[in-house]
């Protein structure tokens, strides 16, 4: 296993709410790909969102994001971390 | 108080050890600034780290860092998560 921080661009104005509805609907999949959303931080004045996750493959984080509506446009494996 | 995510381009081939080291001197002088350092993600492939705080301004988080020997690229205030 291994984690990910993904990155979404253009997320300009996104709220609370919607940042925790989002997330909950990766949680409401993620097993199916062996993948763990662990924390999501949201900047809306510059529309990025990132997510903090741990699973098999950075493809496996992709689909659970595409699945529930919000693809990543990066998603870089962070192999360790301090 | 404010959480920033930064992040640092370029990182290519940044070690286990490098990271903590660089971790650690932030830590040896956040204080100073009121800001803590609380993780950092590497992905050694891209070349780049995440770092996550909590300080007064982006200001203070990149005075920290430019301090230490390693400006950060961009920061971003992520003033709510899940």
């Amino acid at each position: 296993m291994t984690q990910f921080m993904d990155v979404h661009h253009g997320m300009q104005g996104v709220t609370e709410d919607q940042l925790r509805k989002a997330h909950k609907a990766d949680l409401a999949i993620e097993k199916e790909e062996g993948v763990h959303f662990e924390r999501a931080w949201a900047d809306p004045n510059s529309g990025t969102v990132y997510c903090l996750s741990e699973g098999p493959s950075a493809d496996a984080v992709q689909r659970v994001h595409e699945r529930a509506g919000h693809k990543a446009d990066e998603i870089h494996p962070v192999p360790f971390s301090v």
